[in-house]
């Protein structure tokens, strides 16, 4: 699995760590400090704001699971790819793509959209 | 039609405006000052050098039309769409998938993807 790829997952397992402080402490390290997070229902600026908003989804959306669907296309600071949520076995309740903007081996910025909203 | 896809529509129209002063006018109105364009051939920070790659790209590829494949799917302040190039008639020689990060009427920041690059 190549770097860029690992990031994605370790992206994705924050939103799967029902852990406040282990949460926090997954999106410290893979977040920039001035990093942002956009989809359709929210604008988020900084870490706590993007660790509340996944603290949010997993309370509206109780045992859901995150997961890479299919590669990461990546190239220069960006990369796009598309996630599957729901339960583990069945098909997704949602399937979103994010475009992600890198800083390092930080994410300085998500852009998301839904390609299935959750019903 | 509406004021993003109006927005992806002129910026397109830079693409496929090869009289130089009137492509510069073109970006200088729709780009802010602080303007970058990535996709997998180029990083290009500021309208001058999006100005260049676009006339390096017309130049590669004479005659090539581009437009938009679709709708535009847009929240808050960024929007995906994807685009074909190629002849008038007949398949596309490329089709590329962006997202841009608008400023207001202006777009900051394109994102660009190939999901088919030209042969």
């Amino acid at each position: 699995m190549n770097a860029i790829t690992n990031l994605v997952n370790r992206y994705l397992d924050a939103f799967n760590e029902t852990d406040g402080g282990r949460r926090a402490a997954l999106i410290d390290k893979r977040f920039t400090d001035d990093c942002g997070y956009t989809d359709p229902m929210i604008a988020a600026k900084g870490k706590q704001a993007i660790d509340g908003f996944i603290g949010a989804v997993q309370k509206q959306f109780p045992g859901a699971v995150f997961t890479l669907s299919g590669s990461v296309d990546a190239h220069h600071d960006i990369a796009r790819f598309t996630w599957h949520a729901g339960p583990k076995a069945g098909p997704p309740l949602a399937i979103g793509f994010d475009v992600i903007v890198l800083d390092g081996e930080r994410i300085r910025q998500v852009h998301g959209f839904l390609d299935q909203a959750p019903g």
